[in-house]
């Protein structure tokens, strides 16, 4: 059976929130096992207070953690008890696992991915991918948001192709329109990597590229995937969330500032509701690590119970899918050279 | 007395809209007589629709528009009795007027700034910096935010420096604290550009400069300017802009689901008002274009009456609060070499 391993000691919540959302995930996808890695002095007593197949939950004990606080490569190399070395590990060695969560340091995620998990054949770099809420009601994934500071042209062009690919695994889109965010919608518009890799792009067999498009575009939904280097991917998707926190923290000022407010708040709770779910993207799960062999979801640092048990899911469907397979077929497509690894 | 040029012909909603919005700001602001470039057979007639003080308004003919398909340096060169260069050669030449503002075309905006009214001695890159609402109730000023797509270190610096002077003068903050927009608020985040960036900013004497801050951090308010380079900058303000424009879509698509939706509108109408006023920053005017030798103000190019006024009001204060004088100022006292113009 599928097995899927939870990173129990990682994240700001971790173990208490990441037990809880892992034990959830048990309930939305009846088709897989899971393993948690972390140590058992915390992670039993968390495992103890939800009801649950026991046959279907393993616990591998760790006695180490890495931290926000570690320096990623020496942590991966040096810790090698941690839950999250351990967790990788089992990853890459142990073909039932299929996948692997974690909302432990992105750093740190990144890292034990390619060194412990490795790379798809010819892929040049991984990167992360998270699925946005968008205006339609379906969702905009943005590729690269933050593996990929520094980036050179041929890499956007494989992040349009794996995040492809994933649009196809993940939501059953077809033809994924693919757009390069940029600051303009005419093909001149970026700075010399953006308009090269707009050339790549525009003759780039086995993806359906729309051109150009702006910040405000990843939220009108008219692409399924938004192609960007990882420095302003995370950019724009870290304004994002600060514009629907600062919404949600206006909305809550409003609504609390008298009794009247308060009363008419009970009116609107049902349509307001609605707005923060739309905007709460943690039921998307996390980021894929698009690249690796095997399948990788980084949860935020700051997910609950919701986000994990929708990571897990994530996780569980992107194998399912054949993500990785898709990937591959599509890279090998699209011929670009496996061989350089600048 | 003071000049203000208002281009009638730029923008989506030009002359109509720029014609109502810079006859409210002869309320808004007394002390300035408004100078309305453009062509007198669609202006005049938009003008003859409001009631004002004659002798503040003069209207100057001239046959040409330079519009968004225009390529903006021949354009800038060639349509020389444009209301664009017509009202920016106004700016340049005469010694009462003391900003310009428009709508039009942002590329012919920047190259006539730079090409007709002219840089700043020692002003390696001028920039264009709108200012943002935050949660706090205040603003955050985005600099560079679209001007220069490909930047190097010296530039984000000095970004720094003419933001700071302009949150001084715009708004009277005493010490700007200005914030980096990177990938992540460690100091080693980043490409090598803002690495770098980084560095010079630490130690950059005259502004107080708090570290690097990430995309959310724009809308938290915890620092009044936000430096960037103008690709990413320009992809952060427009994910911010795309978020706003969904969140009142979904609010507008919940409160008109049914009647039941529609009547609970009623009672949180006001609460709403609230966050849409917030989120709407055309009432903070355009983007100031900083480094310039005279205040030119860029409107939205879907600029209403109200954010044009909001412009001119904006054009009006930056010359009475001595914005000119200020960046000058503190970039000699910062001491970047005026020679470089790389």
């Amino acid at each position: 059976m599928l097995k899927i391993v939870v990173d129990a000691m990682g994240g700001d919540n971790a173990p208490a929130e990441i037990v809880k959302g892992a034990v959830q995930a048990l309930d939305a996808r009846k088709d897989f096992k899971l393993i948690l890695t972390g140590d058992e002095n915390f992670v039993k007593p968390e495992l103890e207070k939800y009801k649950y197949d026991t046959s279907r939950v393993e616990l591998v004990h760790c006695t180490e953690v890495i931290t926000n606080d570690d320096v990623p490569t020496s942590a991966v190399r040096g810790k090698k008890d941690s839950s999250l070395v351990v967790g990788m590990r089992m990853l890459k060695e142990d073909e039932e696992v299929g996948g692997f969560v974690s909302a432990g340091s992105t750093g740190a995620v990144l890292t034990g991915g390619i060194m412990l998990v490795g790379r798809i054949k010819g892929v040049l770099r991984p990167a992360l991918c998270p699925a946005l809420p968008n205006v339609r009601g379906t969702q905009t994934l943005l590729c690269d948001c933050g593996a990929n500071a520094e980036c050179k042209p041929a890499y956007l062009q494989q992040f349009a192709i794996m995040a492809s690919a994933y649009a196809k695994a993940a939501f059953g889109v077809e033809n994924p329109r693919v757009g390069l965010l940029t600051n303009g919608t005419e093909e001149h518009k970026g700075d010399t990597l953006h308009q090269e890799a707009h050339q790549l792009l525009k003759t780039c067999e086995g993806i359906d590229f729309a051109g150009n498009i702006e910040g405000r575009d990843i939220m009108y939904g008219d692409v399924d995937v938004a192609v960007s280097d990882g420095f302003s991917g995370n950019v724009a998707l870290k304004a994002i969330e600060g514009c629907g926190k600062t919404v949600s923290a206006v909305l809550k000022k409003e609504f609390t500032s008298s009794f009247g407010a308060k009363l008419h708040y009970l009116f609107a709770k049902k349509q307001l509701s609605g707005l923060q779910n739309m905007l709460d993207y943690s039921r998307f799960g996390g980021s894929v690590f698009l690249g690796l062999k095997k399948v990788v979801v980084k949860s935020h640092g700051s997910s609950k119970a919701k986000s994990i048990c929708a990571s897990v899911a994530q996780a569980v469907d992107a194998y399912r899918n054949n993500l990785i397979g898709n990937i591959s077929e599509l890279l090998e497509k699209t011929q670009i050279s496996g061989e350089e690894n600048a």
